[in-house]
């Protein structure tokens, strides 16, 4: 077969000099385009790189390695003495039927395929306002971050060029900062462990999945507590766990009522320190009672021991970990808290016959924590600075959470809800009816971040009111804050008034 | 009912003074104990706080926050004007059967709860040394990584002390660090795409289990290319997947063998630039029959390019990706490679209309990468370092690729496979017959890190040998290494071979 010379189609290569793409690249780009697109038939030969260099003024080299190149990648093949021929390996049905693709440079378009059949269920993610505001719940003091002792830890670190810190690390984490954290839990929350049974995680949230795909099967239930932590629901939810909520009262997680409710269920997410949201303390009966479940029904508790280290009379209660001694509690603890949740570093304390399994579903999820923010903070706490910064941090918070009940004590439409001191938020109660939804998208247009209590329901809301950290705010901006939430919330009963009457009117 | 006093129990509280435990938590691990283990009954009266203290010599003071704290905690209850009694909310089968538990500095006992149910099936972990050593597979030059640079950068990061980098960040990542990357793609691989396509992952390894659950249900069928990427499996598999080992050949994976092995799949994890680990250039042709049958069969396909940079002769190719035209492709690139494992960086490309989808699992997994390093990274991208970083290592990875394929020519037991210069390593077949897996713990006991070929299959190994790194190996280190992996050969090969003729004789 003759070869056909492709001279026509050829002059309608435009090179763009000094643009983004380099001159070789829009050479190849030209011809892989031409290929695919049916323009250059399998079995043309194309021009010789010196009558490609000459007709376009570009040097032998870039056309003599765009032909390599595009004989790489299979558009050409090279017959020894004949020259450069378009392969024949394109089938015809493969050549593209949109224009021209975008150049590197710019996006390619929209996707011309076949439509798609429905993707599998996902968890809906709450809105989250993508900046620190007043009243922010989860967020600790940021302003006081010991970026001072950060920083020099981290320059000794980089100074030192630590080869060691680079490779593929122990997926339960840093050796040294899992016995940094050992020590560490012994006075500050009572928990005897040994480093062996610490795993680091990238912040509860990773802690919560690994810990329900560790021990639980797509299908089987879990107690999760009613009102509760909405990220929680997501972690277990996403593993494929059906999600029983059971009602937490002024004693924590109704125990009884979960046997009632989901009798079968193989996990319980539980945060008996601090409830989240309500703030109440789990009573020490129903921590046995509790205990005494898991123990029968072969099942697990997590203790998500989120904001424990903060407890502002008093001493901080002991874990519910301390209580097991049939090893089915999995502790949770986190550095979002006691230091930034931009970190992304939490722990568990696990049962040692859990630990293997722990750590083989880390390497799956993402093999270990990154090492060198972990050696930062195993220094960060080993020189005793972690428990200097809670020491610190539990005045001022003490301080804020009172400017907070006071500013609460002063706004007629919110009533604080009484808690145990302890913690970084409050929960607020609406003194009427009313839309918490509708009020925090509302406050939040007036910077304000009031996270609405309905949405910790997994059901129908018993409440509404909302969740209010008080540790990421200072004490002169709080008072302002809780003025702007009381704003919003008669702003939005207000109109709300109107359209009803607007309704019942219209009928 | 006349409270009991307990006095004469009382006397076997004995302080420990100067010991790790304080006064006060020493009282209250006492009672706490002595109430669980059934020696204080419900009901009983305990000494006064006044009598306490003097009895045991402690201050008031101690004795009353001791007493203060087994209230909250739920052990005692004051009875108004009559004093401190145990309380009656702790039922007799609880009480614990076991000796005196640990103080909090020592661990606790191993469980005595009931034996526990199967759990749920795990993946098996391939073993990996905890040290860098010569010849490991997937390790770059850590030696060259970039310190100053990077310290330079983080230093700049904590002087800024910027808060907005503490709190939670974007699901996605980092914004400054996905346009960093968008427009890094672009002339490093010729991939057109804007940030918002681009998700900041913990790692090729997070990048693949996120796009699994994304995408595919449990139960479903992934196409693994055979011999594959073991960890790649581990991540397949643990999200509920069934796998469908492909063989590859000089052309990379077999599509045609994947329709007919398993014609319902609905994923193909490849590594279409350099496949891992045998190191074939997917061909051209072998690249449209995969994105037909993505778009005929309503499947996925992951691009693996974990080291799509390195390529020593000619240009590298162009990824898959930018051939896709019904959006079926998702591209991951990793940090690992071109930088360290340590960091645990790495990102996906994703049609537009898949990224919420991942963004929400990427929430319910661990809701964001480290802030700090991201916003590190960002600015090493974008001033160019790593691009620098690139061209050196190229050049350098070049050499060390030749001084193993020297150092592999002078090694009679081993036969380098043909595979295009390219990538971080290379595959060396058994020249006779051996038990790779054998010979490589051995050669590991001389601190080489040889991994054995055979782990690379799903199935039974079709071929025997090693996959050895060369990146991050010196090229005054690579013949003794290969010498070393020699030794092992033949220190395997020769007891393996006395053991048959002592079992056969013993017939």
């Amino acid at each position: 077969m003759p070869a056909r010379l492709i001279s026509p189609l050829w002059n309608s290569l435009a090179l763009e000099r000094g643009g983004a793409a380099s001159l070789q690249d829009q050479i190849v780009g030209y011809f892989r385009d031409a290929v695919l697109r049916g323009r250059l038939k399998a079995g043309a030969r194309v021009p010789s790189s010196r009558a490609l260099a000459a007709e376009h003024e570009v040097s032998r080299i870039t056309a003599v390695q765009a032909y390599d190149r595009l004989v790489a990648e299979g558009y050409l093949v090279a017959r020894p003495g004949a020259g450069l021929f378009v392969a024949d390996s394109v089938p015809d049905h493969h050549l593209l039927p949109d224009p021209a693709p975008a150049r590197p440079s710019r996006p390619r378009p929209a996707a011309a395929g076949r439509p798609r059949a429905a993707l599998p269920p996902l968890p809906a993610i709450p809105p989250r306002p993508s900046e620190v505001l007043p009243l922010s719940v989860g967020i600790p003091a940021l302003e006081q971050f010991p970026w001072a002792d950060w920083g020099r830890l981290s320059a000794r670190l980089h100074r030192a060029r630590a080869p060691e810190l680079l490779g593929y690390g122990d997926a339960r984490g840093e050796p040294a900062l899992r016995r940094a954290i050992a020590d560490y839990l012994g006075p500050a929350r009572g928990i005897a462990c040994s480093a062996d049974q610490i795993l680091v995680v990238a912040g509860a949230q990773q802690g919560i999945e690994l810990i329900a795909r560790a021990l639980t099967r797509p299908g089987d239930t879990a107690w999760i507590e009613e009102p509760g932590y909405p990220l929680g629901r997501v972690a277990l939810s996403a593993t494929g766990l059906a999600l029983a909520p059971v009602p937490v009262d002024a004693e924590g997680l109704d125990v009884a009522a979960g046997r009632r409710v989901a009798p079968g269920a193989r996990l319980a997410l539980v945060t008996p320190s601090h409830q989240y949201p309500l703030g109440a303390l789990m009573s020490l009966r129903r921590r046995l009672a509790l205990l005494e479940w898991a123990d029968a029904a072969d099942g697990w508790i997590i203790e998500d021991d989120y904001d424990g280290e903060y407890r502002y009379a008093g001493r901080p209660l002991a874990p519910l970990y301390t209580l097991d001694r049939a090893d089915r509690v999995l502790y949770l603890g986190t550095f979002s808290k006691v230091l930034a949740p931009g970190l992304r570093l939490g722990y568990l304390v696990a049962p040692r016959d859990l630990v293997e399994r722990l750590s083989a579903l880390k390497t799956a999820a993402d093999r270990h924590a990154p090492r060198l923010p972990q050696a930062v903070l195993a220094r960060f706490i080993a020189e005793g600075r972690l428990a200097a910064h809670l020491r610190r941090t539990r005045t001022l918070y003490a301080r804020r959470r009172l400017a907070l009940l006071d500013a609460l004590g002063r706004a007629a439409a919110l009533v604080a809800r009484e808690s145990p001191p302890a913690g970084l938020h409050l929960v607020a109660l609406l003194a009427g009816t009313g839309d918490d939804d509708a009020i925090s998208r509302r406050a939040l247009a007036d910077r304000v971040h009031a996270a609405p209590l309905s949405r910790f329901y997994a059901g129908a809301p018993q409440a509404r009111g909302f969740v209010l950290g008080f540790a990421g705010t200072p004490e002169t901006e709080m008072a302002p804050a809780v003025r702007r939430l009381a704003d919003a919330i008669a702003a939005v009963g207000a109109p709300r008034r109107a359209r009803a009457q607007r309704a019942s009117s219209a009928r």
